[in-house]
């Protein structure tokens, strides 16, 4: 009857997946599994090792492995997925997603091997259809799988428009549903600094610039690193949900969550407010959409399915 | 009158660097520039901004800053340098020293220019000599130029402890004197865990073992991941340096320090105990030594001296 | 040009300036001088004394010191003020006021005297009236004298919709306007639950019991304590307006500020939404109010210009 | 299967419980439950009420309860028990052993028959004695009954050198065995600033003085106090052994453990140096004494037996 850590893996050791690690184990939320395919091994073995030396300079307590062995991540409580490979030029968009799909299959097998009662969060994008892929695979009830999008597209909100009223980040809110990136649908109406609408208190056409600036957020860190992709505002991200999961907070927020006609839709997944907590999604919270949103989510929903028929 | 945010650069937008940012601002000590050659801009922004979108998420209020521009670092408290070449295959060890004086002596210009008060800490291999070149460009006294090593080599010492004993890394503590690396003079029976001399807590034979792994440290990393070398555990302890400075705390923590009698030498930089606050260096600790540690910091300070000679 | 501590001076050592003294510390924001009159200056060095033992297991850095004498408090960065009396059974409010009216001009003439640099922050009752009176008797600027009741009046009120809810208070946001208790006029369309206007989550009924539970909040309290009053939650809201200021954050909280013509009125200190910063006060927020929320803040401003009167 | 909140309970709502709950809550460790007798229920709602209203401010999840039913306390993973009388003027030794010994057989009455699985750790005093009882009473595992003093004196010892040192009590570390107060057998030789013994950096006559301080330390702040005694640190004490528990830390913590041959006593509890986990007590650390050492914890263990004798 000893008090055990908790146990969160993370799949894919590249940047994204090595800052989640580490983020995890410096809020001392569990121990870390940290797994790459063997050709990657030792590249994982030597970040977690890093990050574990780290530890007793940051004064945190968690066990941090590197492995490209399944057999590690057994009896994980939550299991992030950031594994796949990202569009490079010359690729179509559906052989990303049919072999992203072929990764998020073969990484779920596993993950159900070792880990019958974990908890999936999904990042591989395109991140509708691979976390759809993932609870498919996984034969796991709906509030067990769930992925990522608001809480990255929101902090990258909240940042610009903290930068624009030259305001601390903790006192802005921003709202979103809908897909990643070009689909997302910003519900500024929702989104305040210190519980003032932004409607209020920034120009429309300056707003507008700021949504927009959002949705292209990925792109302009793409653009400006030149040789990769955002890694630490997406770890942040995941581990806010990772911890709301573990430590059943009940947190209000956006997720990728498997729709059974909550907003008029069926059988896909779409970002939407939800409720994390202990088992997982414990709500998906409904709002009443003006026209617009609704057209906006109605595109958005639009295109995840048009990626779902990409599907093998 | 106004109370103002403190201020940290970090020269080098590298992994060290841009950790040593992001761990910085994590902790609120200070707003934070990351600079680097005009080359490398455009990514350094990127990480930068990367980092401030994490934010919100993780509920810290820093602002932080990707430059290739030194005005952006005008009156930094402090600075740290992480900027430099790694030696390369084929390289002589006196190419890699002399290329290194090159870049620290341009980079202390440019702090001296806009931050004529600051402290600053060097991280830059060969650390001594490097600091060393630091020192004599800026002009500043020996309070304001600091090199990291100890606090490094310890936390690795202390991980393998904590690993061995199978405890909380908390509760184990490691000392070392002398140089970075091989020439590291760790004193064992300053070492405990829980206030226990590990002496009476591990054979000899293993620990003579965790020393040398320890001393191998950066290469162990080096090796596992096949393409660069460790930042995780550079970067904090970087910040734990920065912090104990920036916060005045007067802490306790080995540092490579001007030497002007102390431990028998005169004119060096080496690792010794010290006492860092918001003088920088507030003091050098010194210990008795017995003759065989006093022959291995010998031996360290001689690899020091050599270095030096290289020195153009 | 060394590094300082910053320093934080609390006058009134009872159980909230102990504990604003403790949360303070704990979060290494300031040194923290806690001053008590003459007669209770041991208990008031025992309490200083028992936080720091505490320091070295809660992990932070810094001095606190109990005392009688204000010239310890010299060249502090902010002083909070949370001495005074409390009403007691057949003491008429006149009286409350006069009393405590001599408290703070006395605790102002020593403040001045010896941090005539500081920023002051009010939290005796009734507040707005106790803080004009530290500003007049101060001559400082509006930007450096301000009273708190706004940022405990909503942590109730997000307490108890979060309980309502079952969801996190890290979700739950709330505003109010106008003077502490039963003046207090919630703008509940302004406070949300994950972004989503209360409004549309909770019936009216229910919402309106709640916003009388926020407004007797305090009575609640003491009305279980049974002798003496709540002292938690005011630390707590003290420390998040003095981690503000200290920190440069720009953070939008509710501050009892010095009006000149905002909402219409001037020269009386009211309940509003503020930006505080480095220069304390950095700006007031002006909101359009319904007529219905104009017609509440007004009958607030008539108690404050009612008590106003008393003040000698 | 879901992730559920970790529960712990604090028996005793005065100064230390109430401090205690609001320390475990404020680090996220888990929910509390403070229970007090019916009497004091209403003033222990009211702090935890109290408590509870900090937690939007100070950005913690976590329920605290205040109640004098022990089925509140149903399946807590650790109860802590604070309950107890203080010694009054004109009360015997023997009268307070017997009056507190009551306390806790009925105490743990109720702890067993709502959390048989919970780990115990008590700190009433005469704390050797009284958690003798509350093993015997509750027929648990020795690992599964722990009592609290060693923490607290060392960092009292911590605080005290750290301030004659004029360093951060971060790098000070303290050892002691032996019972509470006047009985504490402290191991100077294993206490350390930076890991250097505290020997060779504090006059002998000085250490004395320092160390004969600790003793009394719990007596200086009542002293001072002038009515009532210690709380913060004895709380923060109580929370680190807690959290080591709930984490399964593994830290190297001195506590009040039951021998069975250890150090050469069998059938008592005594404070010893021990490792801290998810199973409580994990293991006594022996270590060779001195004969001096060893003739002072002879003294600790005859006075513990002196006090078992008075227990009914």
């Amino acid at each position: 009857m000893a008090l055990n850590r908790k146990k969160v893996s993370v799949i894919g050791g590249g940047f994204t997946g090595a800052t989640t690690a580490f983020l995890l184990a410096q809020k001392e939320l569990a121990d870390v599994v940290l797994v790459d395919i063997p050709k990657m091994e030792n590249p994982t073995k030597g970040k977690a090792l890093d990050m574990l030396e780290a530890s007793p300079v940051q004064g945190f307590d968690a066990n941090i492995k590197g492995t490209s062995n399944y057999e590690d991540t057994k009896d994980s409580d939550v299991v992030v997925i950031t594994a796949g490979i990202a569009r490079k030029p010359g690729m179509s968009r559906d052989d990303l997603v049919q072999t992203n799909q072929k990764v998020m299959k073969s990484v779920t097998q596993e993950i159900v091997k070792y880990s019958p009662n974990a908890i999936i969060i999904v990042l591989t994008n395109p991140v509708d259809a691979m976390t759809y892929t993932v609870f498919k695979e996984s034969g796991f009830p709906k509030e067990r799988v769930i992925g990522q999008s608001g809480v990255l597209d929101t902090a990258r909100f909240r940042t610009f428009i903290a930068q624009e009223l030259n305001l601390s980040v903790k006192d802005v809110t921003g709202f979103v549903l809908g897909g990643h990136g070009d689909d997302m649908v910003p519900l500024v109406r929702y989104s305040y600094a210190g519980g003032i609408p932004l409607e209020t208190l920034i120009p429309k056409k300056r707003l507008d610039e700021i949504v927009e600036r959002t949705r292209k957020g990925g792109g302009e860190i793409v653009n400006l690193l030149g040789n990769g992709s955002a890694y630490y505002a997406p770890a942040a991200s995941l581990v806010e949900m990772v911890e709301a999961i573990l430590k059943d907070q009940r947190r209000v927020l956006p997720a990728i969550a498997y729709l059974e006609g909550e907003y008029g839709y069926d059988g896909i997944y779409l970002g939407v407010p939800t409720i994390l907590g202990g088992n997982g999604l414990e709500k998906v919270i409904e709002l009443e959409l003006t026209d617009e949103e609704k057209a906006a989510l109605d595109k958005s929903a639009n295109s995840v399915k048009n990626v779902m028929q990409v599907l093998a």
